[in-house]
């Protein structure tokens, strides 16, 4: 077999798709000829951690044990490196660091070194997440960049309307309706003087395109799995 | 947590793409209206192991070590079954049965209980796949029913332009152009009698869909995570 390349561990199932289009991401971001040349990546899709915002509202079960147990698990399996697809998750990632000896992927470096070098300029970043993410304030603590959000009345009416609403991306709906509801925000939060706007949840990248706004719309997922890959993006 | 369900063990990598497709066909084979319904799935995705076609034509190096390695990967990381998305490595899951004590899970097994079950009155089954595939005779010796394949002229002009054309799937061309042509060597099947169509790379379900032909277009990874998960379909 080949020298020794990296093994990347995923600690996942929060949620499973969002876990199955980051290894996607990862698959996409590697450069290969064939198989042989793509990274072993070992997945623990572990849908049974307790739901973090809820803990984190003070309105559930902690997922911390649960999440230490899966990255002892992806360790054991072989991981040099530990990434978890799921932003709120950073809430309790410190914590889960102290449990394993392989080191934890930080989304947020992967995201500002993105910023800060890939040509943007960025000194000012619009953010489209739920609610709850806002609230929790991630990218705030997380980002040296002035942080945006769309106005607290467009956060309901645009944002969350369009994953919640009746016609939202949680029914499954990733057509014109939610599509247009995110541009408004965007557009709003472009009027502000953002330079780019950050993808802050897996159900935003489903509706709303790179084409469907004038700046860049970044992923951190997508970030996170070239950082971790040898992709020249 | 909740009683012990099963944890479904992913032996991957052959190649990253249909074991990425196989993960979400799992997840969209589960009934769940939450992220803690779903099941835990543990997946080694290791494209490090040797081409499988390439060994059964004596033209390489044997990936059963590296098949028996990553199964008991996945059985210490706690898999209670273990599936493995890739129809040719069957050749070989015998021998890694004996060195695991989970349970492999049989894709040919799924398959004839779906087609048994399922009110298809099967008798004649069409396998659409590469000549490799085709030589290798794992339908024919794994199925209780007729197998029919295109005519060997339309297998390499039709199926195979389709899949490693200059316009083919390989290419990451996935429209009308290989569609056409296993549109063309479909019809010839279902000329031939045949009640079902087997498509039988990962490959020919990228460019050929059920709308695209008028009988049962059966994907045997969709049917193995159905028979791994709660689907009532």
């Amino acid at each position: 077999m080949n020298h020794h390349q990296k093994v990347i561990g995923v600690v996942g199932g929060m949620g499973p798709e969002a876990t199955a289009s980051f290894f996607y991401k990862l698959i996409r971001s590697t450069e290969a000829k064939k198989d042989q040349d793509h990274y072993r990546i070992v997945i623990d899709n572990n849908p049974k951690i307790p739901d973090r915002t809820k803990a984190i509202l003070g309105q559930g079960e902690s997922p911390l044990p649960a999440l230490i147990e899966t990255a002892k698990n992806v360790e054991r399996a072989g991981a040099d490196v530990i990434a978890v697809p799921c932003i709120t998750s950073n809430y309790f990632l410190a914590e889960v660091q102290k449990e394993v000896k392989t080191p934890i992927a930080n989304v947020f470096e992967a995201l500002e070194q993105y910023l800060k070098t890939d040509g943007f300029n960025v000194r000012k970043v619009g953010i489209l997440c739920t609610t709850g993410t806002r609230k929790m304030g991630l990218f705030q603590k997380n980002l040296p960049f002035d942080i945006c959000y769309p106005s607290e009345q467009s956060q309901e009416s645009k944002v969350m309307e369009a994953i919640y609403g009746a016609e939202g991306i949680k029914q499954g709906n990733t057509g014109i309706v939610p599509k247009c509801l995110l541009q408004e925000a965007a557009l709003e939060l472009i009027d502000a003087g953002v330079d780019v706007i950050i993808s802050g949840c897996t159900e935003i990248e489903l509706a709303l395109k790179q084409e469907d706004v004038e700046i860049p719309l970044i992923d951190p997922m997508q970030v996170l799995a070239q950082s971790l890959t040898n992709s020249k993006n």
